[in-house]
């Protein structure tokens, strides 16, 4: 076939994949935002019907062919073969499972979406537990299908998150952090000064919060044209494949005010990202980042390296005391800045504060590898998880809701080997800042309101790429250097020390 | 083929097309409610993909033949056969397109849809002008390529709405709504007493609206565990094929606080017959109703028969009087419900009361006759438009705004031919009421706050029967007679006789 021809086919390829992708991207969507209660087992038939067409037409002979001839031809385009690579990639993963098993698996992952939920707001573990079981299952069994060696599953999914990634890297970087943060929590929170964070909890209501986030997607310059913001029992982004329709939601606690704030921070962060593509990448499987890490990357980026930022207080404080002025009248931005980065270990990761995170970080990392090792089961897992809690954080939640079933992730919508993503990809975020530190004044261009400075340098160096690069090149590209965890513990150490001593 | 066989490739096959129909409708839903403006376009390409998919399903010589050997076998369950019938009806509307231009018609209606919110939202009619051109070249197209002579194109689009009627019957039915209508509104405004309506004019707060909606959905019977609940650019209600979600959509105007309550009570009519339909029909095409007709029967019954009596705000008035204390304390029941019904013509259709309603129809109908005689071209619309809006309601809209472009049929998600279903239907439901006062004191089961009691009743006659009688039949069966425009007219007489005379 020529060249041409063979292209046309492929992008042919690339439009109908992406047509499926939007489907699953706005059924998602709906069901994790609205959609009604009883819907639940019609709609898992329906994805289950549709999961059963992009089966067919993945492993169709024809375009398995079309893509192998893509992907080696020197006469094509480097990013036309990367694409054709990446679909590959991910149809291996699946090609060997039954077709009605794929179709069970995903129809399993549809429910237990929705049992998760349910779930959390009843704090109804045992009623999660089967679902989870079967999911459980669903994942072992595609892993062996892929002919994966059973020692082998955890790794397999650390790298499927984070390429090139696998326990014992992973152990290497938990151990540095723990090496370095515990002694710097302790030194902070037996030497330091006292931060009463009482006003955290004062009550601030739902409609206030909402506005504070519409001002902060205006800060950042979220497109809302280009972007919904809705709520939903875990905050999360989603594109329906363009930058022209990123989404994310928040969830508002009336007893924290600030969660919600910083929950849209980082899911604004993610936003970004997709909105800064290159509108090239849209409908193929190069638009996005290139994996969990850079993605966690740019939401920790804009969470905490912005948003917990003095600098960024100091620009905005007014307005949220305006939103809440008889709380925070009489408190200066220095302490409001204080109290919003004290060092609180909690047993909620989305309320941690940024020494103790990766420690939530590390607890779920040890529990997926015993999952997948067999050493724990899906009964043991919330006393474990409190065990786990009260050694790493020294902090028992209340209840399974707190514990075991606080994160979406085996809810079915994210899954395995994710997790250890969001301390990788806070690193990742450091290691970008100080690069990004040589050529701009971070804190200047947050004090003046321009944090589409920040985001240019963020779209040219890492957006703009989508997933023509990997996280390694990403890295060396735009910092110069390959992945030093140094830069993460160098900026807690200096912002603790200016937090707890200064 | 063996009987079992050929029914389990059937029933496959209606799973199939419920699944593609889901998907239709979730993207529907999501482009009227929320999507972001700027994911038009590409909407639009996804929404062709998917097109060009369902188009070579349902044109696979395997799957028309699966039809035909169905809908002909004696031997097969009449509702299965029905069900083939009705899917071949369909595929022969659109079989000998071409389906490159098929799949260009569906991009244009996706596109049509929001060039119409925008336009109507700007008062832009030359924006619309040009899409509704192509929306409508591609309507002509569909009905050349089923080989209709062009003399026949309005007759049939009437027909492809209400099974049975065309415009030789439609004239015959405007020719009595106005020799019947018009006296009866002169004599009312002529002769009957005066009615202030300024307080329906009054100012209240979208937030009070929405807590009446919710209020009423209660009332209703609406089960919002199977529904949601949202706003649009003009109200409408979508399911997504199984009783157990099916979701209306309302608007708010803070200066006309009875609007949104009584498009809530529309939409709630097609909701409710929808949550009723038999869930064994769920997935396949005779979900839903029989026609258009039937449809909107329901509707304006629940809208009219029951939201604008006097026993329901007899029953309701005093919830209206908590959330407007300051507007309605001072105002009695029966003057309300006066006010609320008090003859009134206006530009706006969904404002129009019982009686002008039906000439806010026979304008469109006349419109659309002309366009498909080809005697009206898109550029006339607007002035046309003016001139029969005068004629018929004595009002001229303020703009385009409130004139051509303020329903939503013509923007592509409806089409031609749908309203004279309106006021078909609203005559429908009034024999249909007719007939259940002959089992059921009406007027106490509101009063008791038990529409329960009216919702069976429907349930049993209309509703559980989906799409599996024609109109005519479920006319006949639940009232013993075929249609029967008398019942609507001496409805009419009857109240507006107490309105304007007692």
């Amino acid at each position: 076939m020529s060249n041409t021809n063979l292209l046309q086919e492929f992008h042919a390829y690339q439009r109908k994949i992406a047509s499926k992708r939007y489907v699953n991207f706005l059924i998602n969507w709906d069901a994790a935002t609205e959609a009604p209660k009883k819907s639940m087992l019609y709609r898992a038939q329906m994805q289950g019907e549709l999961a059963a067409d992009q089966f067919a037409y993945q492993m169709d002979p024809k375009n398995l062919d079309l893509l192998e001839n893509v992907s080696n031809r020197s006469d094509i385009d480097e990013l036309d073969r990367l694409s054709a690579k990446k679909y590959l990639k991910e149809i291996n993963k699946i090609r060997n499972i039954p077709q009605k098993e794929y179709v069970q698996s995903v129809q399993n992952r549809s429910i237990i979406s929705r049992v998760w939920e349910e779930a959390k707001q009843t704090n109804d573990y045992p009623l999660f537990a089967p679902y989870l079981d079967k999911f459980l299952n669903d994942v072992k069994m595609a892993l062996y299908y892929r002919d994966v060696k059973q020692q082998d599953y955890f790794d397999v999914l650390l790298d499927d998150n984070e390429e090139g990634m696998d326990s014992k890297k992973y152990d290497l970087f938990f151990d540095t952090i723990k090496a370095e943060l515990v002694p710097l929590m302790k030194k902070c929170l037996l030497q330091g000064r006292e931060i009463d964070d009482s006003l955290l909890y004062a009550y601030g209501s739902k409609a206030k919060q909402e506005e504070m986030v519409r001002y902060l997607a205006d800060v950042c310059y979220y497109d809302l044209k280009a972007g919904v913001i809705k709520t939903s029992v875990h905050p999360f982004t989603s594109s329906a494949g363009t930058p022209d329709d990123v989404r994310f939601t928040v969830r508002y606690h009336e007893n924290y005010f600030t969660g919600s704030l910083m929950a849209a921070m980082h899911e604004m962060g993610h936003a970004i990202h997709a909105q800064q593509c290159d509108p090239a990448s849209a409908g193929t499987n190069l638009f996005g980042g290139p994996s969990a890490g850079i993605a966690e990357s740019q939401s920790r980026f804009n969470e905490n390296y912005i948003g917990r930022s003095l600098a960024f207080w100091q620009t905005h404080y007014s307005k949220l005391q305006q939103v809440y002025p008889e709380l925070l009248n009489n408190v200066g931005v220095t302490d409001f800045w204080r109290v919003l980065n004290r060092i609180k270990p909690t047993a909620n990761r989305l309320e941690a504060d940024e020494l103790s995170y990766p420690f939530h970080i590390i607890l779920r990392y040890e529990l997926e590898r015993g999952i997948f090792s067999n050493q724990i089961s899906v009964k043991e897992l919330p006393e474990l998880w409190r065990q786990k809690s009260l050694e790493y954080l020294g902090v028992m939640p209340n209840n399974d809701s707190e514990g075991v079933l606080q994160d979406v992730h085996w809810g079915g919508n994210v899954g395995f080997g994710y997790f250890p993503t969001y301390a990788l990809g806070t690193a990742y975020g450091a290691q970008f800042r100080a690069a990004m530190l040589r050529e701009l004044e971070i804190d200047q261009a947050i004090r003046d309101n321009r944090l589409d400075r920040i985001n240019s340098w963020l779209k040219e160096k890492i957006h703009f790429h989508c997933g023509s690069k990997t996280p390694e090149q990403i890295l060396l590209d735009a910092t110069g250097e390959a992945f030093n965890v140094r830069y993460y513990i160098d900026y807690l150490k200096e912002k603790y020390d200016m937090i707890y001593f200064h």
